[in-house]
């Protein structure tokens, strides 16, 4: 950020009163250019015991494999956005059941959180974000080419949980363990 | 939005290449300005069989009760996000537990996100934002009061919860009906 999207008078990075942190901030129209983190949707989408996902035709991690998911649009619910992103990357129609993951991916100043979802046919095909869209058994999956940390950590929470025969929620940074979270507790 | 925060120039809206909504795009440079949602991290802090509230010390809704929370900072998780706010509101450490309501709000291009969290002591001060903070019993709450539907709808959710003896997660727009996630649902 070099200019005020306000008035067009350069910005500089300061501390405003009352604040604590370095923010763009406007000079001439005292402006404060706030930036903050980003949501990432996406689903887990299922198939009998298969599970689908893309391989990416767009950078990053082109050619990589993910799961359908992309940024929250300003308007939408984050089910919204998930259901859209599983359309637009996939060609999918999918029926949500429970929100699974939240993950935190501080440097990418990004919070990424995943549905599991129920795949409702097989006419899926790829988006023009995608190069190829298909469905994975657990020991196809191409662990070596997943495109992030948040899907495979997705992931392996759900086979964990598949295998617990339990579902949970699973929260926590992709630098770090994760938490999971279930909702069985006592008072 | 009025002028490039790259270049200056001004900006139109348009839909970009590729894209399917408006943007804020710049002919001169060819930035596109993405404008997305934001997060708003908070706690729900618990004393026995108290919950701490917060009386706003700024607009909006100035007067009006709140839990602790505010926006998400770039470089931070969720978690540490809604440490922070209630330090800084609140003037209290607490202890978090799980995740606890995850709420749209569509209109505001807002989520807000909540955890149960355990107070450690009982030396909680207003911060600036703060005109008074204090322990509510839930016969105490101040319902009408209340500054935003996420809060009162945590508030309920945690009490229906309390008395069921079981935590679970609460999504769904503000809007709307919130569905009651349970991690106990059967594969």
């Amino acid at each position: 950020m070099n200019y005020c999207s306000h008035c067009a008078h350069p910005v500089q990075l300061e501390i405003p009163e009352g604040d604590n942190r370095l923010r763009y901030c406007c000079r001439a129209c005292g402006a404060v250019h706030y930036q903050n983190p980003k949501m990432v949707l996406g689903t887990l989408p299922v198939w009998q015991d298969q599970v689908l996902l893309c391989k990416r035709a767009i950078e990053p991690r082109y050619g990589l494999w993910t799961l359908p998911a992309g940024f929250m649009e300003n308007g939408e619910t984050i089910a919204q956005g998930a259901l859209r992103e599983t359309r637009e990357e996939a060609g999918a129609e999918v029926r949500l059941h429970g929100l699974f993951s939240v993950l935190d991916v501080e440097v990418a100043n990004q919070v990424h959180l995943y549905y599991r979802a129920e795949l409702m046919k097989l006419d899926f095909c790829p988006g023009v974000e995608s190069l190829e869209v298909r469905l994975f058994r657990q020991q196809e999956i191409p662990w070596e080419q997943l495109a992030f940390r948040s899907v495979s950590l997705t992931l392996q929470a759900y086979f964990a949980d598949r295998e617990r025969g339990q579902w949970g929620l699973h929260t926590g940074s992709v630098h770090a363990e994760l938490v999971r979270y279930t909702s069985t507790e006592p008072r």
